[in-house]
This record gives C-alpha cells, sequence and structure tokens, in this order.
C-alpha cells in the first residue's frame, strides 16, 4: 500500500438526548472532518439532531447517520433479535429524519454507519448487515455505507452497488483477525495520544497495524474512528489532530477519499 | 362558490404500532385519494409506515405525513406545552422519516397535517403554527400544508409561500365559528352515511355546512376529512364513496385541485 | 399422577396500551381463575394496570405480573441481550408498580410470570432465570413464581425458595422434551374447544398430553395456561370453562392449589 | 416561630438513565438527610433507583419517590393535559415501583414529591393535587406528601388524612405570594454557599425569608430542599452542610420532624 497523505477522521456525534448531555461535541467537532450522529433510537433526538447539524455545518463537517436499535435504556449496545425486515425499516426512518434536517441545513447526507450492537449483529447474520445497506440505498444510492474494514458486510454493501468507506480504529487494540479487542479486556482502548499518533502514521504509511498479539496485520482503510464520549477524550483529539497538522496530513471528509 | 365535481377525501392512516391495531386500513385505502400518516412518535412505527406506504401507492392514494407530539401513551391528542423550536424539530424529524419510505418507493410525499391535539395548540399560539408551517417548507417547499379551513394558520401558512389545502369535516359537526362541536356533545359526530352524503353534496355544490345550531356557514375546502377510526368506519366510507361515484363526483388527491 | 378435580386457569391479561386495544380482557376475566397482568414495559400502561386489577377483582381472579422487556414496538417478544442484573431491576420494577395497584385496590398480588422471549432466554442462561426468581423473592417471599413445567427454572426458583407454579399449555402442541411447537409450525396452536377440553381432560386424569409426535407426555402442572389474544379467544375460553363445569372440575386460583 | 435546630435537607436524585448521567450523587448524597429518587417516566430507570437506594441506605440517608409526567425527552418539566385519573395511576405506577426497590433494601419508603412541571400544574387545577395526594394515600397513608411551603395543596393532603412537608427552597428567590421566582428572571437561583446559609439560618430563626422585592415573608417548612443538577452543586451542598455543622443544626430526615 501507498502512503496516504490526506486523511478523514470520523467521530460519534448527537448523542446527548432531552436534559442529558453525551460527549463533548462542541469541542470535538473543531478537530474531525465526518460527524456520525445519532438519530434518535438508541440516543438523539430531533432537537439535538438539528443542533448537531448546525453545528457540522459551521465547522465543514461532513454528516453522517448513525441508526441504532430502538433502545435508548440500553443505548443500543444490547443485541435486540430484530428480523432485517424490521432493522431494514428502522434505517430507512432514521437515515430519513436525519437527511431532512440535514437538506433542510442546505447540505448533503454524506454516509451511513451502524451503531452499537449493530456490527456485530451484522457479523453473526449476513441478513442484517445486508439489510442496513439495502435501506441505505434505499434512502439514496448516493450515500457512502460505512463499516469495519475487513468483514463480509464491506463485499455485501459493495454487491448491491454502494460506495463502501471501511473503517480502522486508532485507539482500538486489534486481534489478528481483525476484530477489535473486547472493552473488558487490558489495552484494548487506546488513551496515549502519542500512541494513537504513532498508529494513524503506522496505518497511513504501510497500511498495517500491530496486532495486541504483536503481530503485524494489513487493514485497508478510508477512514479513522476515534472515540468522543470517553473522559478526556476531547483533549485526546485535539492533540492528535494537531500531531497529524504537523505532518502535513489533510483532513478531508471521506466523500473526498474514498 | 360555484359547484365542484372532483373532490380529495382524507383519512389518518398507519397508526397502528408494534403488535397493536388501529383502523381498517386495508379497507378504508380503497375508497379514498390521500392518506394522512402517522410518523412514529404519537402512533405508528417504522415497519408499519413502509406497509402504509406500499398500500397507498398500490391503490393510487397519495400520501401525506402526519406528525404528532412524543406521547405515544396519550397519542398525541394531550397538549403537550412545547416551545416552537421543540415543534419544528419534531416536525422535521418526522415528515423527513416518512419521506424517506415515500421516495423509496418511487413517490413523492404530498402534503403535512398536523395531528390529535397540535389544531387546538396552533389556535391558541399562532406561534405553534407557524412552527408547523416552516418545518414542512424546511423539508421541502412543494408540499402541501393542511389544517382547518378559515383559521388564521391557513394564512400563516400561505404567508411563508405554502400551498395550503383547507380542510373540511363531512362527518363532524360545526359551530358558527368554524370550530367542530366537541367531541363530548351529543350530535358531534355524524355517523349516518346518508347525512355525511348530503352534507358533501351541500359542500360541493354551495360551499357552506348547516351547523350545529341551525345556520348555514360558509366554508371554503380543498379536501374533505373522513375518520377512519371509529366503529364501523370502514363501511361508512365505502357507502359515501359509492354515492360519490354515482353523483358522478371524481375522487382525486388534493395535489391535483388545490 | 392421581386425577385432579380442581384447576387454575390462567390467561395473560392487561396487554392494551393507551388508545391501542389488545385481547378480549372484559370477556376473558369471566371465565378464570389468575391473570396475568402486563406491567407497562413491554405492553399495557398505568391506567390499563388499574383497570384490569379493578375487573380482576370484581370477578374473583387472582392477580400476577407479567412483566416484560422493555420493548414496547416488539411486544417484549424479541430477545433482548440484557444483563441478569439489569433483568432482575425491570422485574422488581415491574412487579413493584403492579403490586401497588393490587394492594390499592385491597387484594394481594398472588403471582409472577415472565412474559415473551423471557422464557426463551431463560432457558439459554439459567443465569436470566435465576435473576427472575431472585427478584421476584426480593419483592416478596410470598409470591409464587409460575414458569414451565420440566424446565431447569423450577429447581432454580425452588432453590430459592419460592414457591412454584408450574404450567402447562392446553391450546399449544408439546415435544418429547416438553418445549412447545414452534407457533410457525402448523399445529403449534390448538383452537378447537373441543380438543382443548380433551387435553385438559387428559391432563387432570392422567398428568399427560399427546405430543405431536403422538407420544405420551408426562407433565407435572399446577395451572393450566389459556391465550386470550387470539382470534376468537373469548369463545373459546367461555367454551372450555363451561365444558368443565359440566365435568364437576372446580376453577380456582393457583394459590389455592400449588 | 420559635428557633429550629433540627433540620430536614432533601435533593432529588437518581436522574440517570441507561448511559447518561445527571448530577453527582454519589457526591450529595453524603450531605442530605432525605433524597428524592426518580422514577422512570422523566428521568431514572431501574437500575439506577436500584443503585440510588442503596447509596443513599449507605449513608442513612431516607428515601422518597420523585414521580414525574411521562416525557423523558422533556424531563418532566413540560406540562401535559393529563386528565386527573391519569396522572392518579402515573403516581401509583412510580410510587410503587421504587418502593418495590427500597423495600428489598430493607428500608421504608418515606415521601412522595412531584416533580417538575406538576407543582405548577396542581396550582392551576386543584383536581391535580388532589389526584397526586390520593395516589401517594393508595400506596400507603403512612406516606409524608411534600409539597410547597403555603399553597393550597398542603390543605388538600391533610384534607384526606396525609401528613405533609412543607418545603422551603434555600437556594431559590421568593414573591410575596410565595411563589418562587422564575428561572428566567437574574436573582431567581442562589449559588453562594455564604448566602444560602444566611437563609437558613434565617428560616431557621425567624421563619421567614426576605423576597426578591426586599420584603421579609413568613414561611412554614419542614423540610428544605436544595438543587443537585447545577453546575458545582455538590461542592455548594458540601459548604452548607458544613456551615450547618459548624452551628451545632442537626441534619434529620423529615419523618422524624414533621
Amino acid at each position: 500500500m501507498m502512503s496516504k497523505k490526506i486523511l478523514d477522521l470520523n467521530v460519534d456525534m448527537g448523542e446527548s438526548f432531552g436534559a442529558y448531555r453525551m460527549g463533548s461535541d462542541e469541542e470535538v467537532i473543531q478537530y474531525i472532518s465526518s460527524a456520525n450522529v445519532a438519530c434518535g433510537l438508541h440516543a438523539g433526538d430531533p432537537h439535538v439532531m438539528r443542533k448537531t447539524v448546525s453545528m457540522a455545518k459551521a465547522h465543514g463537517v461532513a454528516i453522517g447517520a448513525h441508526p441504532g436499535l430502538p433502545d435508548l435504556i440500553g443505548f443500543g449496545r444490547r443485541d435486540l433479535k430484530v428480523s432485517p425486515d424490521e432493522l431494514k425499516d428502522y434505517f430507512v426512518y432514521q437515515i430519513g429524519a436525519l437527511k431532512a434536517f440535514v437538506e433542510a441545513a442546505g447540505m448533503r447526507l454524506q454516509h451511513v454507519k451502524q451503531h452499537g450492537a449493530l456490527l456485530k449483529m451484522a457479523l453473526e447474520d449476513e441478513a442484517l448487515g445486508l439489510a442496513m445497506a439495502e435501506a441505505t440505498k434505499e434512502v439514496s444510492p448516493e450515500l457512502i455505507f460505512v463499516t469495519h474494514s475487513g468483514i463480509s458486510l464491506v463485499d455485501i454493501a459493495r454487491g448491491i452497488g454502494l460506495r463502501v468507506a471501511r473503517e480502522a480504529y486508532a485507539d482500538r487494540a486489534y486481534h489478528q483477525d481483525k476484530t477489535l479487542v473486547s472493552r473488558k479486556l487490558k489495552g484494548s482502548v487506546i488513551k496515549d495520544p502519542e500512541q494513537i499518533k504513532a498508529r494513524i502514521q503506522q496505518l497511513m504509511k504501510t497500511g498495517t497495524v500491530t496486532t495486541i498479539e504483536g503481530k503485524t496485520l494489513e487493514l485497508e482503510f478510508d477512514t479513522i474512528a476515534l472515540h468522543g464520549d470517553t473522559p478526556g477524550a476531547s483533549e485526546i483529539i485535539r492533540t492528535i489532530r494537531k500531531k497529524l497538522d504537523e505532518l502535513g496530513v489533510t483532513i478531508k471528509p471521506m466523500a473526498e477519499i474514498c
């Protein structure tokens, strides 16, 4: 893989709900290029959606939908045994709702990324992954479908004609099979900005990550995800962005890259 | 007013939720020209929305959004002291979500009609009515805004450039000031198909209704609303449609009329 | 097993929600001895709970809590990957809420029966079954814990000191391993009152059911469940009750039996 | 009024929901004597309820229910036009749910205090206030009903036989008619611990507050409310508690006072 000089940084946003605050969106939005915005079923509400879209616009950040399971109390992180048809409809609903806010702001919705338990559910049941991709295409065939690098869902989404952005995590440890190390295990989440920067550099230069087992793993990617909801996240992201700027890396939305 | 030969009949639809059934949509859809589809906050869910859109398409019925208050337990019928900004966002969210299903089916969303307590709330606070109209325009300036004939909200919506369809009720009694007689009072809801037909004929020929006080009231209208959720509603609507067909009245979606 | 002359009939009730009606509780309540009342997370609402308790009291029917998963849109029928601690808290919450209505009516809560997907989840993960039993005991050690005859959860609940009522279904077909035949398969749900009565008689006389494979299965039971939400259910239940009365069977709440 | 040496400090608690945090309960609980715990309709969830009860027990803090309107997205702060019967049922449901957790912890529920928009709604419609009091009595006639000092609801609740705790705010400004100054106005919320302490001292010594208009207002009270959800609240409350300790004031739950 040749060395990259352009990078998309995506972060989950708009996860506040009513009187409840989540994340430091006002801070983080300054340092990224793509925002994954919650759509009201697992987090987010109509007012938060408008506000987040408005913030993204002000900072030139591209917007994607971040649909989740209808499980507000579980923040969309718990497997729910939905059928592919149910999931497809939950996706169309959520993407459509966010798209209206985005277009009302004079922008275009850029991408769709599954939230929480949905990635694992798609890995275990390809019909669910297909439902997510089909729903995305139904709302608009122009939408970029964002998912984990190296999984079958990448091919499924491409198979129905969607443009796909493969995602790598710079602040999460990997196993050799390209899965993320469970959050329950030590070393799964990386919080040192210097280390995260080094991982981003390695990804950009060599297209690889070093796994938790210490091996080198090739990982094709179009966008890098960072977490905005951990303590100190905004400071970490600010630092990373500064380091990337110093390295001469250009930060751009995935639509201009993949 | 000159006699009309073309009529739009609109009915609320898609109010089922999960395992709960409401109305007889499969029956009623056969006899009408415009469907007001619930959008998930007070009734309806993503799966019901898709199914309702699909049914409407199969029967050549035009589709409108029927946004309501976020009060599922109260079916959107109870006043909730929301701010104009909150209400605007609830509308954009709901209209956008339904629009995605409509467009995925290869159709265009025709109109937006406020549900339940929202009409009374708009009468008491013009800022709320304006918020509904603005949200509609934000999603698409092509959308028709449907509201009660003879109220200030008609002018408010027109004032911001929206096409407005004024609605008359053929199965509800009126007072002289163009308000509906409260459902709690005897004679407020008309269930005899013969009588409803006569009221429709009077509306079409003379542009008037006879009020509960026995006077003649001029009432401009672009669409006539019927109720689909009362017992026997589908049989009543079937009968009315048959009578209108016999009279040579053409039933067409409001977009082709107003 | 000796022949029984006393029987408890239990049916799920109080599953309406807001403007949505489910079941024919007013009819069915006349023919049964124990009601399993929904508690607001998967179905039911505070107003429906009060009304159902009041109806049960008027007909001398004992009341149990029927807690479910927090999945109103899925009616609690979809597996949700909750932790035992989460499930325990959902149970205490729901049982406590219903208990307040029951005691306000001057009655005592009789039992707790898990709803929907929870039976299957308890079969797959004993820690979830234990959580349900522990929550029941926490609210009151006097409560009867109702569950499927012949499964490990019976022993788990007894193991922590709870009185258990083992349940048999008279209107559902069984496999040899005491599981119910999937609703998706032909012959799984029995709707002929004559046949249901015959199954009840067999259960009472010989303590057995004939499985869908045609074999005889011993099935200890303390209560028989009937379904109240299928079309024609109230007529079926009325007929069964009449036949049981003619046979001289006494219908009594499980608290007086098990 | 004679000088008081014993005081109850009550604070709203348990307002977190799922992944969302609200307030600094772990800090604040150390300095107070009564906790008003949210019950899941406007805030709080079953897991948070158990955790809050457990914390209160560990610190010897008495527990009350803090029922609200079923408006999670609005945090129960928006008027909702419920009927007295609906409100009564929402109260029984919520109080009952919390009572189960409290009794499972081996404690007794001490009191019930209306949340958010409910105080204003009760002031505008006495039937709603009566519904709240009746629901409280239905769950247990031993419960203390907490409400604003000097309003008709005090007499309504006493009229049906409830023990009432009249509440004064030490961190909110008053008008001469005993209403609180709107949060929208400058000076409505007092954040200086020294000033709050002085107000508490004045209340305890003379039974009066100085209104925002500068006059002296007599205000009978049995408990003093402080806010736990404002920025810096836990530090403010810690300071106030320290000052009260230095003054020799004994802090005790309202059940031991009123």
